[in-house]
């Protein structure tokens, strides 16, 4: 993998200073259009071999482009806020908008790359963390990121002089610290997992650049030609080939929606009273028991127009202390989250441990309305399947419960409601032209639910069916969800 | 000052369910007024006894209210990220943006009271601090908050029966903590002190509502009318009555910046080298320093049009490891900027402890480009002096070395540069014809810069003028400042 590398490219010092004044006008202009286009961000990750020039290189970039829209963050010891929320969050929460230049020192390779040349973690959890790294670049891509993935390789004997040389000088040698020369033994272990994750993670959409780090100007130049590129690259953004192959509807009349026995579930005001006392009590001694705190829990509303979520929520945030859960309403991106992926929004949401989140509408948006009314491109929603189960999984890895209601009303049911809403004063502004336009939709509506929950509901994040015709039940339903999700996770 | 909130108020279970019923509903529609609105925010700040049903109140607030547009927080223990910041940056981050609620559980106020009460600061020190928070409160008032500042009370008799009554019930036993009995044994001390803060925060803009926390329906009902009041509160934003007094210009042709020594102001070559050798290696060493890891740098470039800053910032950030610093590019604000006070574009890009930020354009820009475009109003920009120096002055309160450069040219180099920039293709992205207008109220500008440097250069930050015809002087005094004043601090 890094044989290429250890070969002794050396670069004059003339051929250098004629290449980087090249380089330097094409990348100031490069980054211009970047800005104006704003179409696209460059996530330049930086890895490799320590001594490697890896801090020296990023300096150059930073002198060569406009440092006011190049943001680079290093990833040292995660901060607490960050320990409270799942592994990417503060790769998440640094990506840089579209039309700048992000500069992430250090990335998600680091802690595998770590345990597994500490020994902590197996080949296969190796692979794993990989191919979810894989994942996330792929996203990443599909969301207009272009990556420029830089591996810094020296060999271990060229490594070995440059630390001996950093020490030997005053103003060095703190440079070369004791887990330095640690992993300088590791060095041959290091290079093979390194070389198994440069391998299987250099994909077409984020392949890796391995930089020969011996030569100072052979480095610069390979950098900077690979950093023009990332930086022009047009393919915006580079959309997977359309699949022939769609979600099918069921063939017959029968799907999950229409098993549901509306009619049916029903619940008088007294046993409402009694059933809701009982689990709103149940519900508040849950999110206070010791445990809770280090585990967090996510609620997901969703459901069709008129069912009913906002009385449900707020029948859930009754018995809870305001001081441990927070509401977001999912309303039109703002245009900090419209320059950064789909899934940003949400991400910069996630509860502390110790602490409850409720989604009004979630990120299922992208496989529901954005789908249906093709506000988004059809891989878009495709990928949205894969990705946000991506995302549970690394919410409930961490330690969130996450429960997904979704609350069911039929046309009939929900006519009634409308025209209440079009009558009450204060119910008006719940109802508008939209409304009726999407109960208009209402089959493709439900296909696309159908294929939400078939493709979404998981073992560990499973979508709860809320049967809500009468409102009754289903805010005593929706209750009794979280407190059983939660009693048995505790 | 608490007087009547000892008087034993009640109110009957019929008379608060008739309030009770009134109040959901007139809630419910001026929140949604407030909403429509999107002209102010409300921010319910709670103070007070404990046991006076602080935690219950808010929780009912959250029950009349559309929990989705109502932001609760509770400010415990700072996290690391909020420690490295000036003690006021937790509460600008969790300020509501316009149209929305939001609620404090504990506030500014909370430090200085607890300092006070145990006698780590004296009473010249407490009103210091009290004095710094209706500051802070009048701006906010000024963009748009409604305050509603509750304190809760109760008599020590009543404190003490219910801290026992409490403790006497397994269920709520964990609610009363030895702390409790210990700030029990100082109630009197700190209803002297409460008593000093309420009077001396009351303002016209934010004054105190005393809540009396003895019946349960009382203080309901009691709060719930205040909300209301806030709720409804349509005078948009509170302006202050516009002065006729106006920063003067100089009756003569002197002023600060035509004292400058433009033309005589050079640096040939080779000393430029030399010297920016010098400064940049300084430079780096300053902020490698351990004793940096305590501080933080915050630089901030204004100047007029084509001044060179975007060079300069080049200059300085050149030797510095790009982890350790960030530039901030003050561009259009967002909308989520645009729906919070002026300043907190600002207050989030603030440095943590052994880091810097470079601001090219900055919170200046107030009574710049804002006060001669009239962005704003009169007032706005008047008060933007006062609330610049408080913003400031938090910074190196907390550790900041706050450095302001302000590069001036003269009006023949500027038409030099201009001209320039319209011939080189890769600067013509750098003019516009804002430019050449603002270039036509040079005058105007040149008043505003002057009052801005009498109003702003204070002895904790001062301003620096740096004479910039000459690239190379301009690019060594600018680190040859931030070199001296880092070497001063640390």
């Amino acid at each position: 993998m890094f044989e290429s590398a250890e070969i002794d490219h050396v670069l004059t010092k003339d051929a250098y200073e004629h290449a980087e004044a090249e380089l330097r006008e094409a990348l100031l202009a490069a980054q211009l259009a970047l800005r104006e286009q704003g179409k696209q961000a460059v996530l330049v990750v930086i890895a490799g071999v320590d001594a490697a020039g890896k801090g020296e290189t990023v300096q150059l970039i930073n002198t060569w482009l406009d440092p006011r829209r190049v943001h680079t963050f290093a990833f040292d010891a995660p901060t607490d806020e960050e320990r409270d929320r799942p592994p990417l969050w503060r790769y998440w929460r640094a990506l840089p908008p579209k039309g700048e230049v992000g500069i992430f020192f250090d990335s998600w390779y680091n802690a595998p790359l770590q345990a597994f040349v500490d020994g902590t973690i197996d080949a296969a959890e190796f692979d794993r963390a990989i191919e979810r790294a894989t994942r996330f670049e792929r996203m990443l891509a599909n969301e207009g990121f272009v990556l420029l993935k830089l591996w810094f390789h020296i060999s271990k004997k060229e490594q070995r002089r440059r630390f001996r040389e950093l020490e030997k000088h005053k103003a060095t040698r703190w440079r070369v610290t004791a887990k330095d020369w640690r992993n300088f033994e590791a060095y041959d272990r290091s290079i093979a997992a390194a070389s198994r994750a440069v391998r299987e993670s250099s994909t077409d959409f984020a392949p890796w650049i391995v930089v020969p780090g011996l030569d100072e100007r052979y480095r610069a130049v390979t950098v900077g030609r690979a950093l023009l590129d990332a930086l022009c690259n047009d393919d915006v953004p580079a959309q997977p080939a359309e699949t022939a192959v769609h979600p099918v509807a069921a063939v017959d009349e029968h799907n999950v929606l229409r098993a549901l026995d509306l009619a049916g579930s029903k619940l008088d005001e007294a046993d409402y009273e009694r059933e809701l006392e009982l689990w709103q009590g149940r519900l508040a001694k849950c999110v206070r028991r010791a445990k809770f705190r280090k585990r967090s829990l996510v609620v997901v509303f969703e459901g069709v127009d008129a069912a009913g979520k906002g009385g449900a929520i707020r029948r859930v945030t009754a018995p809870i202390d305001p001081r441990h859960y927070n509401v977001v309403a999912t309303a039109a991106p703002t245009d900090e989250e419209r320059a950064r992926p789909y899934l940003w929004r949400f991400w910069r949401h996630l509860p502390r441990l110790g602490k409850l989140v409720i989604f009004d509408r979630s990120w299922y948006g992208r496989v529901l309305v954005e789908r249906v009314e093709g506000f988004c491109s059809t891989s878009d929603w495709m990928r949205g399947y894969s990705e946000i189960n991506d995302f549970e999984e690394q919410m409930v890895e961490h330690g969130a419960i996450v429960v997904k209601l979704w609350l069911q009303i039929d046309m009939d049911e929900q006519l009634r409601r409308f025209e209440d809403r079009q009558t009450a004063a204060i119910k008006r502004h719940k109802i508008g032209p939209d409304d009726w336009r999407n109960r208009e939709k209402s089959s493709r509506y439900e296909q696309a639910v159908t294929d939400m929950i078939d493709r979404t509901s998981t073992e560990m994040a499973p979508w709860t069916l809320v049967e809500a015709n009468d409102k009754n039940f289903a805010r005593v339903k929706v209750l009794r969800t979280i407190c059983e999700r939660l009693e048995a996770a505790l």
